[in-house]
């Protein structure tokens, strides 16, 4: 593989593009908007997708599954929600092709019509809500902690592999509850286990707060978040957990009767992480070389290359090699020994770089002389010889090593870009010259976000949970503020 | 949960939409065709998942993600294909809706049509093989083995809950080779992971063959397949591997350079199982009080439901059926203790058996007295006292007895469904009287398979692959046979 990626100093986006289609991640389908998720990059979301389902399971969530089509009239049902998602989106018409009777391959059968028409599902609270009427009629149906992991379409007219596409992957949890209170400890509690898998598996700090009114999810009464600093000082937002109300439990009429016989609507939750934490991923860790892994995360933690030029030498260092390898993954790590002889040493260090596994064993013949091994780490690019027999020792230390170096580096990063400003000229001047979070007051009006947004394309990421609160003066307005929001350019 | 299900005996039909519905398995979503699959079946789906999952894996093979939309024309570039699949399909022709002008909810955008209509994938080969064009270009790239776990749409008529929905979860396999001999291996290797899945997990005995020319899959050389005999004397087709010959290289054009630089067209597999397979599940071994699930699959292997009249007793059983839970998870099982006070232990007792879960254990106060359980064990529903130090034990031992007991049951009811006959009339009477397998002669030729389908409505269900050669006549038409072929009516 030809590693000639473009520097993140010359251009980060172009950096981006060449870093996911190099290190086999996913690249462009012939459906527009659409993509391919290749193995490798696959391999990434299934851990991904293993520590999240486990962490839905162990907070007494269950998974389920509802229809990828959802009928248009339900979108019609939640005012806000037909606005916020039902447009952009993949319509089903039609449910036959016949031949052409020109031969000239098949077309649509007019006679083949919908009375009414099918949306691909750009989010499931309407289907799930209209299924959820059957299943809810008394406390003891209640609360409902459904998760689902699928496919969803929205029609994004620019797409970035991962960031953002027609279709891409991710779980959305549906959950209903008795009384307010629960809903909203249930929505909390959910922002804090993406949270928990940002930062102890992704390695990424995230902000934890809540949206403005006009960066609710559309049918929201509460929008939970993380958001994350990318390299390029752009933030992204990284998981959203909603407190949906009544909202969607009144378009659908879903009433329970509560111990005492009273009938009520149900409150909601729902919440999601996508695909696009896998952008997230990359652009978080990855250096010039190409992209850098959490060990946590890693499809392969380790990666074993031999060094040979004969077929004793590889019948030697195989030997070595399969050894360590058993070792390793007797000790529950993830490792791959590379003895393909289709590629040269040279190429394949340069392949699991930048494919970003986080350890790289190389052991050729004089190691089997001095009974060592060569150990390169991906995060800092070190190498070093450890006798053989603390081969399995170091590698497991390194495996806590780069996670938390990792997570230390963005934290670094982070607290670097992010910059307390009082004046709007200020404000202007950090996203120009600095970029990264911004911290400043803000008069609490919709009016004085859009002007903002308007003028310097930085958007509100959140009000943050843990902001301390400081009484102070809008940048823009004047106005009083009692505490610091964050600002940022965003993904 | 009140239990009233219709007897196998009475309509066995009836039996199965019952029982999927009450035992909380999946129902009919407001989209015509399309089920919600809920999450006790799910859990059971999830299972299956894994255990398929892990044997793809250990046979080499990488999940990756491939479009849920497939552009018109792509069905058109492999002939036989298009026949079978692009006909009866959920068309999107637009991608986006806007607000009614009458104010009416939202209605279909004109301006917003594509300029070639998208198809949502009935099955992956065409998108998968556009794709494969850029991934192979040598010997080095070979053999490529993916898999894909999805949803897929197909516009079926007249559907039934797992067996025949519009929109239905499966997994697809999608292999490159070099050779034609090691595709036809891969097939074959596919087909076997299959059958052990079906015996060792499903506790399903299944026949392995191949089917006749005009079953064969839309594009295929030889279709393979396990076939299963479901208690109303029906066949079900359970699992296909597909050896694509090099139709659909041809058809996108997918070539490798082998060592020697010649150039040829890369030779291809499918093979995939689904959310039929729950179908297959239930009616092998269910009865008239319910679902029976094998160990192997069950979400939960036991439950443990206490006996109490006050809280006094309540929390000395719970004590008890607390420690026994812990001892019986660390022994790998998936137990669940269900203390619920919301419902009594004859509901949870009948709402257990109907969903069910292999042993059950009731505790109560007689129970701690003389330091005892009851064991109820779902598959004969034989209950029996065990003292409490041996009851993990006991446990361990149910797994195994009742996945193997159900095997067995299954294997003797279709022994004595497995009909041979040498005459047509044997042959009709027997589909009449008896149904299951018939095992007949037949002259080899769609002729006379279509004559029987016509007349019978029994189907050559596969040419076993283990069928012994032996001379015979085709019940038909008398012309020479060297092999009997089954027949069965089939879902």
């Amino acid at each position: 593989m030809a590693k000639n990626l473009t520097k993140r100093s010359e251009d980060y986006s172009k950096w981006y593009n060449e870093l996911v289609i190099q290190a086999d991640l996913a690249e462009n389908s012939g459906v527009r908007g659409c993509m391919v998720i290749k193995p490798y990059g696959y391999a990434i979301w299934e851990r991904m997708q293993a520590e999240l389902d486990r962490m839905f399971k162990e907070t007494g969530h269950v998974n389920a599954y509802f229809p990828v089509f959802i009928p248009k009239s339900y979108f019609s049902k939640e005012a806000s929600h037909v606005d916020g998602f039902a447009k952009e989106c993949a319509v089903v018409t039609h449910y036959r092709l016949k031949n052409d009777p020109n031969g000239k391959g098949v077309i649509v059968d007019p006679d083949a019509k919908l009375e009414e028409e099918l949306i691909v599902r750009p989010t499931s609270e309407t289907i799930i809500w209209d299924t959820y009427r059957k299943w809810i009629q008394s406390y003891r149906d209640l609360p409902l902690l459904i998760n689902q992991w699928a496919n969803v379409v929205r029609w994004e007219m620019r797409t970035r592999l991962f960031l953002r596409t027609a279709e891409f992957l991710w779980q959305e949890g549906h959950t209903a509850h008795a009384t307010r209170q629960e809903a909203v400890e249930e929505a909390e509690k959910m922002l804090e286990v993406y949270a928990h898998f940002a930062e102890n598996y992704m390695a990424i700090p995230v902000i934890k707060g809540v949206k403005t009114e006009s960066e609710r999810f559309a049918g929201a009464l509460e929008t939970y978040c993380i958001e994350a600093l990318m390299q390029d000082g752009k933030a992204l937002q990284a998981g959203t957990s909603h407190f949906l109300g009544q909202n969607f439990a009144k378009a659908f009429d879903v009433k329970f009767a509560a111990k005492d016989g009273k009938l009520d609507y149900v409150w909601a939750t729902s919440w999601g992480v996508s695909t696009r934490l896998m952008g997230a991923l990359i652009m978080t860790h990855s250096d010039d070389n190409g992209l850098v892994l959490p060990p946590n995360l890693a499809p392969y933690q380790v990666v074993i290359v031999p060094i040979y030029r004969n077929q004793e030498q590889f019948d030697a260092v195989s030997k070595v090699a399969e050894k360590l390898q058993k070792e390793l993954r007797e000790k529950g790590l993830r490792v791959k020994f590379d003895n393909r002889d289709t590629h040269k040493p040279g190429w394949k260090f340069n392949e699991y770089e930048l494919k970003g596994v986080p350890v790289r064993i190389a052991i050729g013949p004089k190691d089997i002389e001095k009974n060592t091994a060569e150990l390169a780490r991906r995060d800092t690019l070190e190498k070093e010889f450890v006798p053989m027999d603390a081969v399995v020792g170091k590698v497991e230390k390194l495996m806590q090593e780069i996670q938390t170096n990792l997570l230390k580096k963005a934290l670094n990063y982070r607290k670097e870009h992010t910059t307390k400003v009082d004046t709007y000229d200020d404000f202007k001047d950090v996203l120009i010259h600095k970029g990264g979070f911004v911290l400043a007051h803000w008069d609490g009006t919709p009016e004085t976000e859009e002007r903002i947004k308007n003028e310097t394309k930085a958007t509100i990421r959140c009000i943050p949970l843990a902001g301390e609160k400081e009484a102070g003066t809008c940048i823009v307005t004047g106005k009083p503020s009692n505490q610091r929001v964050i600002f940022a350019k965003a993904y």
